[in-house]
């Protein structure tokens, strides 16, 4: 018989029906069994005698099972309100173990630390809890990517393994490469996609990329997923700006429409997307800082973990607004490449997006033509020479540009309000923590 | 004025309209200069007096433009039915110049040796038939999540960097890690996405791999994008096999959508994909070969690349299909985790997937049952201790489950019919080449 899933059974009361799944729940009433099985779209809870199916009696938590069995109406008092699934129950008629599981170190939903939550990961990602975070990143994914689409960006592969050391020193993770040479991973797929403008216009990936700093912090990895996109034809860094905004926006509408009971199971909110996000200037984000918070900023040229929550509160009361556009950082704190108009120096034309006390996004207006970046280059103390490949956009003709780079962790993170970035990594790297377990020698 | 898309202009005829690009080519008629135009959405004819718009005397290609100009029917005769604004001319009434462009080394449509290619990539990327290869693996990309979504599957990241050495020796690539330890770059995200089918049942992801090879071929890259799903609860390898067969087709279908004139700029036809591919044991397929292209294959126990172009071409003509299934090889010439039953030894339920004569899938279905899979690892001479993180999904029930890696690189080459596969990634990776000149020092 064709096997139903959990989320349909509605359709099929009074019927008989096969289904598989997980053991998550048993209890013993006697000679009566009560499990609930798990499957990838929902729970259910079925009732065995163990006159008829002795299987039952032997049932441990993630036993792999199917089941052929009669879907029942329960009677209005036994209604469970809290799960889709609550007001049916399935009747075992007969019952197969497709795969017996071990004893388990702790019950899968069981609140465990960090380090037991990664060293078990095979076993908590089967959690209600851990299950939710990453359905809520696959959906964050696609409805970024889908957004980008719908706006004219083309998706490209940007490469992880690059010749050079981008961002010079020791925050690169170092690859013995052929013929003794030695490779680099990317730390930012930032001169692609520029590289992808000068013919596309507006580009985008999701890439890996990898930081070998020494920080150990509830918000840092040395593997992260970024959700780059550059755009070519700006007036200004506003229009990229513009862009991030509808494309946050559409991947939170997606969140809320695919998700709507997740935000009250994190003990948290829907983020604010309906007002427009605010944009204030460093400067200006500094004296509300002040003003509200009576925090110093004197000669701050930037925002520390401190100002970045402050200005968010801020922001959510009295701007009804989840996210926070900075601008007009100094140039001299941004990326080579960003933009300063002779009339706005020292400022340049960068920007941060803040959600919910934490930088989500950077970007800016990139410069664009040929002869400003060499000289830039130069300033900054470095080889035009070295950057030759790259320059070659510059020098076959490049529009004005922009763009932006969202770490998808962190996205995740804020959006579910969790303790630890590395909450939302399936497998998260960092300094103490990469399974070497999973070798073939 | 608001920016007009070239491919928009049908709709502004006789209206002014702002138009932005790159100077495609350009050609002069004495006090008249003809300009192909070129933004993100096609190209389109302008023509200019000299007198009126001096900055047209000047262009060159690829320098970048803003053109502000009136939209004109052409007259009948002077039509160019080749492209898609062919009917129509912008009559240059202002022109900026945003971004200028050095003399070129060579013209970007020219036809270039692949080193060329590859060493003036910012430049080559511009040209028709580099923009037409991305344009359509970019269709690919979402298609195949597209679809693989609406068959109930979750994304997933997997890890670039591994703990282990999956492959055990040469052919991967060491990373110098934290603490002096020696870190791996992933050559599959296999075992990942089988820890994934015990919390979600159906994972895919699309995963960077890394293979350190000394293979010089033209279907050989060290850096690769695979296309990886993996799902739990089926009979056997032919569920597998038909989500794949779903997925491919869509794909496929989605190119030919979106991409209706570009088979034939390749000199090759949308791959046939209406039939039912054709499935064929290894047996069958040798016998096959051997009775209509007499090639001998007594003793083979796998599909040498003579073979594969051979039965590719034999489904096509005999079966009407582009791609074709090969099942039933030998269990000791696949991965240790590929599941044979007893009554199917020594073949096991293992698969490639062929398309137009080259290998774009491999795939089976897996071991569930811990203690098989501890004594498959133990007969390949591994130490199943070194194995115990991913083993944890086995431990703790493991359904009946099976997946497949698509290459996104050779499915592109194949539907493009590209000569090497290095074409078809914007900035490919090999033994010798990697590009180094894109660093700050």
């Amino acid at each position: 018989m064709e096997r139903t899933l959990i989320e349909d059974l509605h359709g099929h009361v009074g019927k008989e029906v096969t289904v598989a799944g997980w053991v998550d729940v048993r209890r013993d009433h006697g000679k009566l069994v009560f499990i609930d099985l798990r499957d990838r779209s929902g729970t259910v809870q079925m009732v065995a005698h163990t006159s008829t199916v002795p299987e039952a009696a032997s049932l441990r938590s993630e036993w792999v099972i199917e089941v052929k069995g009669k879907v029942n109406k329960r009677p209005e008092k036994m209604v469970n309100k809290d799960i889709p699934t609550g007001d049916i129950e399935l009747e075992v008629l007969h019952m197969a173990v497709l795969s017996q599981a071990h004893e388990l170190p702790f019950e899968k939903d069981t609140e465990v630390n960090l380090d037991t939550l990664l060293d078990y990961r095979p076993l908590t990602l089967r959690s209600e809890r851990v299950r939710d975070i990453f359905a809520v990143q696959a959906t964050i994914m696609q409805a970024y990517r889908q957004s980008l689409i719908n706006q004219g960006f083309m998706e490209f592969q940007a490469p992880a393994l690059v010749g050079g050391d981008a961002e010079g020193g020791a925050a690169v993770f170092k690859v013995k490469y052929f013929n003794d040479k030695t490779a680099f991973l990317a730390t930012s797929p930032q001169l692609y996609k520029e590289i992808m403008v000068g013919a596309y216009e507006r580009s985008f990936t999701i890439a890996k990329i990898f930081r070998a700093e020494k920080s150990a912090t509830t918000r840092h990895l040395s593997e992260l997923t970024q959700m780059d996109f550059e755009m070519g034809f700006i007036e200004d860094h506003r229009d990229v700006m513009a862009a991030l905004e509808k494309t946050v926006r559409d991947s939170v509408r997606e969140v809320v429409s695919k998700h709507p009971g997740v935000f009250t199971k994190f003990n948290t909110s829907a983020p604010a997307v309906e007002k427009a996000f605010p944009i204030l200037t460093l400067k200006e984000a500094h004296q509300i800082i002040e003003k509200e918070f009576g925090t110093a900023t004197a000669g701050e040229q930037d925002m520390t973990p401190e100002h970045e929550r402050q200005i968010c509160e801020w922001a959510l009361k009295e701007k009804g607004s989840d996210f926070v556009f900075i601008t007009h950082f100094p140039t001299e704190v941004r990326a080579f490449y960003t933009y300063e108009h002779a009339s706005e120096a020292p400022h340049s034309r960068g920007f941060d997006l803040l959600f919910r006390g934490l930088e989500i996004n950077s970007g800016s207006q990139r410069i664009h033509d040929y002869d400003e970046m060499v000289k830039r280059i130069k300033n900054r103390g470095m080889d035009p020479e070295k950057f030759s490949f790259y320059l070659q956009a510059f020098k076959y003709g490049m529009p004005p540009h922009g763009g932006c780079s969202t770490g998808l962790e962190r996205f995740t993170m804020k959006m579910l309000d969790l303790p630890n970035v590395k909450e939302a990594v399936p497998f998260p790297r960092d300094m103490n923590r990469i399974d070497t377990l999973l070798s073939e020698q």
